[in-house]
């Protein structure tokens, strides 16, 4: 069964919750009819008959018909009819808006019959003017006719005459335009144009469903992601003519300004105008209120000045709808020979800034709670609004596209190695490092870099998140480009080259590199930000953490509202140009004396990080993760790298190449790493776990308070493992007691990124007083994918089908998700006390928040710039929780 | 409370069933003595008992004095006394067998006082025989002394009187070297000579639960992994002397020939002897039996002919032991001037061929059921027996130690590389191929090779699944070789240096490498195996089927009774020299058409690979898997390959590089391999569902009967993944009726080897219609670790305690295991007709064996060499699951 829907002169056969139904505009001319707003009368024909035409069956004529007539005798007019004709606007709506993308047909029902008495009941040119709206739009739907012919036919008779706008001209100049619309629209067409008044409305409802899926719409939708959208209604409605020449104009209003959030009415307005002219630019629209056009200098006077009438019923009617649905609203209008008509309702699309300011201030007014405040916003747009943006209206040509690795803008100077990077940094000049992919070995270079751009990998892949970790803009698996570092070029798309030295700039925001430099906006802090954080912090049960690896990345976590250290890596440390020789030193040596003597040097600079951490936190928890990546990460590859360790270590190239080749690996994901480090190469771990020890127990020396240290033990997959490291960390506490005197305090856990570690959480939690999801590592075996690999497939799997989502991006909770949870469940299973975190790259993650929510998780973490978003979603998720708990009893 | 249990004399204080408290000796005393036969008397000082001691509490002498007087008044002499004395003998005794690690004390309580009275009863030569019996041993464990030591001494004294042994030597003489030995006691020792007779016992008991520390017996249990033995039980037990002059010897029975199975009582005996004179080689030992003796042709007479009346009471004793024990025995017994008496019996340990016979004659006896028979071995005894074995009695000299990857032992001439394997082949000679590790890229070379050896990998690398494969003997990982392969060398342990030429022989089944050629033996079929094999059939619910790629293959494994193809791996077909030129032709051209050409001719070797598996087979399902490994295995590495691919493919050499360069993974095991490249290069794919089902199709037309074709999808991980997989095939299949009336029968399924797979079953299997579990790739993403790479470091960390078996080797049952149970559930969970299998390395395991019937799988599959123990293994899991739910009803 069809469903329409009439709306207006009384009736009110729907609501603003019928949008799946009915599209949001429908549903809200519905709504605003039974506020008893002025909507000129109209029906709603639903999404189904959408998917029915769409489904070959055709258009509900007969139910249409009938709600015609229901019009006719609510306008007192006659559709088609010589005398009092009515014409109708048929616009579209889907449950979603998409503004601007699907089509609008004025003026339904003008035909040759009703034209003379349509000219006396206003003016002659009137009638022509709205033929000139209606031409075009049937001949697209009903004829088959290119619009873009129909707008070449207007151009060439403005340039014949002389013209630069329709604008103005006579009826009689208009008439001939129109003539030779008809004209051409026969020329190009298939068939004739429809005669009748009923002909022309079907033929712009279906104008309106075939918009659905032209190129326009369709790219929009997957631009913004948009799927399982069922498509479009189409609303006809009886038109109402802000193009009488007399007391009549359409315009635009907002209930608070969409750029600042400031609480005034806010919008623009132009007389004698129809449908898109607002927009469209030709004529300058004048502001609404008489402060505005006080304010701008306005040539035009202000609706208030000119309608007063008017405009104190749009004040009212924008009064009420802000109030009715609790949020500021962008409202059409139309007034037709004085009297309003209000055409459409929506949420107004603000700033980030803007919209914070309103959910803050409309909260102080009793308007919204403090729980609707929160629920407002997309956490991930928080991030944005803590980075720099490109001015949007900036012009760009996009050189590369890739994913948006991590967020904000920047321009410098392209270089291809870490080198490159750091020489331009120490001149104070802005880097843009493009690599094929990163490797630790690249840290310093990302460093110093200002943005990076990679070919390949993910949004976890290294680049990616060492990129987030420092709050760099970055660019991941650009696959399109191509860089040759020999030659020192970027092959970007549309066949652009890019030297060394060129200006790039990089939109992590977007995923884009562009040529040259663009201008960029600066957000200023808005005080709203700060008092939504505050009720987000006082609302979530979960606590958020940040992944912080240097006394640096602490501070700004702390800063930015982290409440502690979920995840230090301490490998990153050994990357400084120092350490990392003396490391090399310390695995390629024979000599037991040598080994000591790096051991030992790194040592006293590991105790020195982990004090800067626990410092930085000021006794908030730390997690600090024992060595990962496999040894040979730290070794040289090249020639030259090998041969300068060699020399300096003063032994043979062939020892060391010897050396570096037996710790390489096939599958280093899945090789000597994590504890195996630990078990096999166990010198390097007691170094750590001393450092670590002595570190709480020099915090306590200077501070009088005790360290909130956890010693977390990574790629755990077996409970011996685990058992093997809390041993060696109690003996190493036991034998530090008895050395020195030292008893810091410590808590000792398990990363848990194997799936065998989660399936076994119970017997791992016999050893482990905490346990953290590794989801990164745990998604790459839960899949059996590595993300470094899978960057350079995975948008065209997804493409295909074959995945519905990038598990790297989103937490799969249905298979990662359910190891995550078996592993929470059994783990608490044998110590209710358990700490339970997650650490992953998913930490930041709204959807991954409140899952951890659900499960009961203690703490999320994730990069420092992420944590305020994630305050945000896991406030959110508590208050979903609990409306979703008490909607269930 | 220590546990001491006396038998003998009419008593019998426990029995068979008490091997774990009182050892396997100890317990089978008891159980003796309860059955009537004639035992000497005495105790068992049981396994708690030596724990005590062990942990520093020392022996329980108040029990033990207890003890002995019950046995001085059983026997009608006194311990250390000077009339009548009473010798024990105090032997060890663990639960489980480890046959000569441990000491025994012979003659205990023989003191300077009571030496005169026994003289008496029997000759100063005795007693000087028995001293010099007791001496060392009291020595070694009362005084520190080295037991070679004392070796020494008597060696030295006959060196010093030009004699070569002791036997024949008068009482003056042994006295004389019984006086050395004291005095070299004397000089050596830490403490005096034990006086008493109770000193001499308590240091006896301490020497034999001493010796389950020694080296020898640690080496022991290590070697053959024997773990969790509490330790050992102590026999205390009075003397009977087969070393008196007259009507005395010592002896072993068998109640079967160990060697062949025959029924009859097979064994040697000494006359005049003790202890374990008759294995210790000096004087050659006679036959018991008449008909032994005049077969042999023997020097000495017969037991039978010698003692008629002690050998009839041997007999009738040896039938009454074996249909107690309803198993073959082992009897140690001495005579004693006419008396006999039975020391020790246990299960005969015989030739698995031996063992065979004994099971099926004994069923035909009545004597067990068919069940116990099948019940009675060790499956992978059955490996053992189909493959050529080294000749236990040759010298050998081991040159590299690894794992035994692929059972049986072959000789050939050493070579390193794949070229000069086939390179020997074509010379029909034997080749021995050395590499550091295997690669898809040698496969040539194995099937070229007669046995491999590599010094990376584990039980489940390529090399070693290949190797068992092929059925070639392989040693994988033997990790202290070093092979040079650029100056051809490999360097052995011991220094050992084996150049390209040499004779080296493998045998993977030890898992050794040997220098030059070893003497080996033929196993001959024995016709009892046929029948166990019958019974197991018959018994047996798991269908057993065999992974096999080739025609040839399958025909191995129909031969050894598989009952279908559980795993055809398609890509191996590839690396055939003609097709690995198309393959790499296809992979890399640019051009269309010649993309085309290459498919087109890959398509038609392939339909008729498949026919032929079909073939092979007979009607029995076949389960052929599509395209596994990343697309770059297949492609050429080295310059002077890729540079003849380009030359060969008539592009530049840049342009092969840099697509090969391309397709480099960072983990290929995580990477676009599997059903990833149906996805993502569906060319290929389809290629082979089109030739998999035109071989259907044929096979119906050559034979008329249906082919059973399932058709495998490698790595799904989504069940997107397999929805477009079974839509592929259905349309394919549909096309291909459209085209050429051609329609197959086939199934579709997916290999489930990552761990969402199984977590997802449910959704999986909604597009599966049989799944098979790979366990080689679930227990690399279970574990997170690549069998490739963990080879270099697992034996390592199991030594270290960090794992405690190789679940590349055994299957995980608590991790692994919960997946696969979980796979099966939720599969069956949506579709209860559903097929499963598992087809991983650890078909072949008896323990995963028994854990598949346990989930009620309806298939294993294993190497066809592996097809006979598999088909064991899974009647005895029948056997033992229906028995464990009768013990548990």
């Amino acid at each position: 069964m069809t469903v329409i829907r009439r709306f207006g002169a009384g009736l009110a056969e729907g609501g603003s919750g019928d949008a799946a139904l009915l599209g949001g505009k429908g549903a809200n001319l519905c709504e605003m009819a039974r506020l008893g707003l002025p909507v000129p009368p109209g029906f709603v024909i639903g999404i189904d008959a959408f998917q029915d035409w769409r489904a070959g069956k055709g258009l509900p004529e007969a139910a249409i018909a009938e709600a015609m007539a229901w019009l006719e005798s609510a306008t007192g007019r006659g559709f088609g009819g010589a005398e009092a004709p009515l014409l109708v606007a048929v616009r579209s709506g889907a449950p979603v808006s998409m503004p601007g993308m699907l089509d609008t047909v004025l003026n339904v029902g003008l035909t040759d019959a009703g034209a003379d008495a349509l000219a006396a009941e206003s003016s002659p040119r009137f009638v022509e003017d709205c033929r000139r709206r209606l031409i075009p739009a049937i001949a697209a739907s009903a004829m088959g006719v290119d619009a873009e012919e129909m707008e070449d036919v207007i151009d060439d008779w403005l340039v014949e005459r002389g013209k630069t706008a329709l604008v103005g001209l006579p009826a009689s100049d208009l008439a001939e335009i129109n003539a030779r619309l008809m004209a051409a629209a026969h020329e190009e067409g298939t068939d004739d144009f429809p005669g009748t008044a009923t002909a022309q409305l079907h033929a712009a409802i279906e104008g309106v469903f075939a918009s659905w899926s032209g190129h326009r719409a369709a790219a929009y939708r997957r631009m913004h992601g948009m799927t399982g959208i069922p498509g479009t209604a189409a609303v006809v409605q009886a038109m109402v003519f802000g193009n009488h020449r007399e007391a009549s104009a359409t315009g635009v209003a907002f209930t608070r300004d969409p750029s600042t959030g400031e609480r005034r009415l806010y919008g623009e307005y132009l007389e004698n105008a129809q449908g898109e002219d607002v927009v469209a630019g030709i004529r300058t629209p004048a502001p609404l209120t008489l402060a505005d056009a006080a304010a701008h200098g306005a040539a035009q006077k202000s609706m208030e000045e000119r309608m007063p009438t008017a405009f104190a019923e749009l004040s009212a009617a924008c009064a009420q709808l802000e109030a009715h649905f609790a949020d500021a609203q962008d409202i059409e209008f139309t007034v037709d020979q004085g009297t309003l008509w209000l055409l459409q309702t929506r949420r107004a699309k603000c700033s980030s800034r803007a919209a914070m300011r309103i959910a803050v201030e409309m909260e102080g007014e009793g308007a919204i709670s403090r729980d609707d405040a929160l629920l407002r916003f997309v956490p991930t747009d928080i991030d944005r609004m803590l980075h720099t943006a490109l001015d949007p209206a900036a012009p760009k040509q996009v050189v590369a596209r890739g994913l948006p690795a991590s967020p904000g803008a920047v321009t410098g100077e392209v270089c291809f190695t870490a080198q490159e990077a750091e020489a331009l940094k120490a001149r104070d000049r802005a880097a843009i490092l493009v690599r094929i992919e990163t490797s630790p070995e690249d840290i310093h270079g990302m460093y110093a870099a200002a943005g990076v751009l990679t070919v390949r990998g993910g949004m976890t892949s290294h680049a990616a998140v060492v990129a987030r970790g420092l709050g760099t803009p970055c660019v991941c698996g650009a696959s399109d480009a191509r860089v040759d570092l020999e030659a020192g070029l970027l092959h970007g798309t549309g066949g652009a080259i890019i030297r060394r030295g060129d200006i790039l700039t990089i939109d992590g925001t977007a995923g884009e590199a562009l040529l040259g430099a663009v201008a960029m906006i600066d957000p200023e802090p808005e005080p709203a930000f700060a008092t939504l954080m505050d009720w987000a912090d006082a609302r979530r049960r979960l606590r958020v953490r940040a992944n912080a690896d240097t006394a640096l990345d602490a501070d700004l976590a702390r800063r930015l509202g982290a409440e502690g250290i979920g995840l230090a890596r301490t490998e990153h440390a050994f990357f400084q140009p120092g350490r990392l020789a003396t490391l090399q030193r310390m695995i390629l040596t024979e000599s037991a004396d040598n080994r000591r003597t790096a051991l030992a040097s790194l040592s006293s600079d590991q105790r020195a990080d982990f004090l800067a951490l626990l410092q930085a936190m000021e006794g908030l928890p730390v997690c600090i993760r024992l060595l990962d990546p496999p040894l040979h990460e730290f070794l040289p590859t090249s020639e030259e790298e090998i041969t300068e360790v060699a020399e300096a270590m003063g032994v043979a190239v062939d020892v060391v190449k010897a050396r570096v080749d037996s710790l390489r690996e096939f599958n280093p994901m899945l090789g000597r790493r994590g504890c195996r480090i630990g078990v096999v190469s166990p010198e390097i771990y007691d170094m750590q776990i001393r450092a670590l020890l002595q570190a709480a127990a020099d915090f306590e020396d200077l501070t009088g308070n005790a360290a909130d240290l956890e010693i977390m033990v990574p790629f755990v997959a077996s409970d011996h493992e685990m058992r093997l490291m809390a041993q060696r960390v109690a003996s190493m506490a036991a034998s530090l007691a008895h050395g020195s005197g030292m008893r810091p305090s410590y808590r000792i856990g398990a990363m848990l990124e194997t799936p065998r570690s989660c399936l076994r959480a119970d017997i791992v939690c016999a050893h482990a007083e905490f346990i953290s999801f590794g989801t990164n590592d745990l998604t790459q075996m839960t899949y059996g994918l590595s993300r470094d690999d899978a960057g350079r497939f995975i948008r065209d799997y997804i493409a295909r089908g074959a995945l519905s989502f990038d598990p790297f991006h989103r937490l799969d909770q249905d298979g990662v998700g359910a190891l995550v949870a078996l592993g929470a469940e059994r783990g608490r299973s044998v110590r209710p006390d358990l700490v339970t975190g997650l650490c992953g790259e998913h930490g930041g993650d709204p959807a991954t928040i409140r899952f951890c929510e659900d499960l009961g998780l203690d703490y999320i973490s994730c990069s420092p710039y992420r944590a305020p978003a994630a305050r945000l979603a896991a406030a959110q998720a508590t208050i979903l929780r609990e409306r979703e708990g008490d909607a269930a009893v």
